[in-house]
């Protein structure tokens, strides 16, 4: 464990404490008997803008406070970072402008201007994102605050872990999903710092499973025609957190949609709580995967809960 | 204040904790914003079983424990009332049949099975379902529970509120639903005991509104054809309840089934939490009468989450 680590992830915990909730975790008894061990379930659909976006974002954006040269923040983003990057900037006395695709829900895009932010739309493609937001540096000298691509980001969002090793000693196994990978990359610096007999387990719907395919091939496959319901999931793995997770990950797990929507809808039963599909996937792992599990202490994290009410899958 | 009163809930509190959840106590700045007050929501969603009435059976039957007169346990229900007497008489060792009509949906009827109960299918009507009950407690000679018309049971219901003037100092007002009105009264007397500055609020859907046509009249008035998607609300006011209610409420307001599902839905959205149509009247109550509850500390109580998840109106 590189020392270097831990401390700015100390620093992060401490910088956005004020702006993030300590978010709760919750058990189930009927969940464990159905799933054969025990499961921890740290809740960041509680989170500040509804997932644990908010701290990697506050982390990088509250770490520009009080400088001079910083005119205000930008990124592009459909969803939870765009929100996430808005609120975190509001609160640093940023300006921000978020380039967010025209196809984006209506009600992300209001969210985003709830939080003042100015949104510039555009066309729905990558290229058309990350055009907006050159433009944007060029025209105005805002900061581009990537979604996770990013050791400040990746810092922020490996504070979640830490709160869960804060609350849970001794757990077995960790099992936390992949898309960017920041989440997942952050989750290992915390894993490798504060409880390194914890099994790391990355988490992958089969239609977005490029660090699967990735970590199985030994090389760097991207995410080409991704096609599930998990659709926080649906980037390539980025290139920071890519060789952190290929060292350090004991093993990933892919699951089909149907496994996630069956996951999603015990979570909604069971834990009387709102969660995004992307959420479903470690325990869609966990019930699919029985003798691995069986009979372990093993942590999960809800991502987050942003999730279209009329649009559910059961 | 009937000093006894008190007592008998000290006791209930006692009886109940290790077989109920001290249910959290959640709040969101956004709700807050969009109805001008300040809410709390007492989460009995994540109560054992699912809702509140797991502390009224609870303490009805595990006053029995040890009576050698007591044969079973005894009761009839469609719903949150048949699971929590299965799981306390479960927990109590006596042996419980649930009369439950036939077309009671095939989940509930399994989870009270799961809890080992035995179950007795009725036509689904109130008269089969008292008939059905009659003959176990002649042929069998088992303890009836009623669901809410039972002075055990209300003592159980009032350890909720109980639990939020513990948590909460100050509150401006309590809002409850009244169905059957056992959490209802359990709620007065536990704010009649514990604090005693705070208002007394009633809730009803407008399409099962007798409290509050009772109330407005001052008799007594039996609801008779309801018909509202807070299905929980339907019953009438129990004999035991009606003159706590009557003489206590400080206004009972209504709401249509169209506040019940925006709120409902805020719910879902800002909470990110499961909750039964019926939880939401409250909420309903407070954005349709925003002048009246403006700037107030008000504490609201969430009966349940058991909902069908495939017919969500939303």
């Amino acid at each position: 464990m590189n020392q270097n680590h831990q401390i700015e992830i100390e620093k992060a915990h401490l910088r956005i404490k004020s702006a993030t909730h300590l978010t709760p975790i919750l058990t189930s008894e009927s969940i464990d008997l159905i799933a054969g061990c025990k499961l921890y379930f740290k809740c960041e659909n509680f989170q500040k803008i509804g997932a644990f976006k908010m701290r990697g974002a506050a982390n990088a954006i509250f770490q520009l406070k009080g400088s001079s040269t910083t005119k205000g923040i930008t990124t592009h983003s459909s969803g939870n970072h765009a929100q996430a990057v808005a609120l975190a900037a509001k609160e640093a006395k940023f300006k921000a402008k978020i380039v967010m695709p025209s196809n984006a829900p209506k009600v992300k895009i209001a969210a985003v201007k709830g939080y003042g932010a100015e949104v510039v739309l555009c066309e729905p493609t990558l290229q058309a994102r990350e055009d907006g937001v050159q433009k944007i540096i060029q025209e105005n000298g805002f900061v581009f605050i990537h979604p996770y691509d990013n050791w400040e980001v990746i810092y922020g969002q490996a504070t979640c872990a830490k709160e869960i090793y804060e609350q849970e000693k001794d757990l077995d196994a960790i099992l936390v999903p992949i898309g960017g990978g920041g989440l997942m990359a952050g989750s290992i610096l915390s894993t490798l710092a504060y409880s390194p007999n914890t099994q790391i387990i990355g988490c992958e719907p089969k239609g977005a499973d490029d660090a699967y395919q990735s970590w199985k091939s030994g090389k760097y496959l991207p995410q080409t025609n991704p096609n599930t319901i998990a659709d926080g999931l649906k980037t390539s793995v980025g290139e920071i957190n890519f060789p952190i997770i290929m060292e350090n990950v004991a093993v990933i797990f892919t699951v089909t949609d149907e496994e996630i929507i069956a996951a999603m809808r015990l979570i909604y039963e069971r834990l009387k709580i709102v969660i995004e599909p992307s959420c479903a996937v470690p325990l869609a792992v966990v019930l699919g995967n029985a003798n691995y599990f069986k009979g372990k202490k093993i942590g999960i994290i809800l991502t987050g809960g942003n999730v279209d009410l009329s649009g559910l899958p059961f």
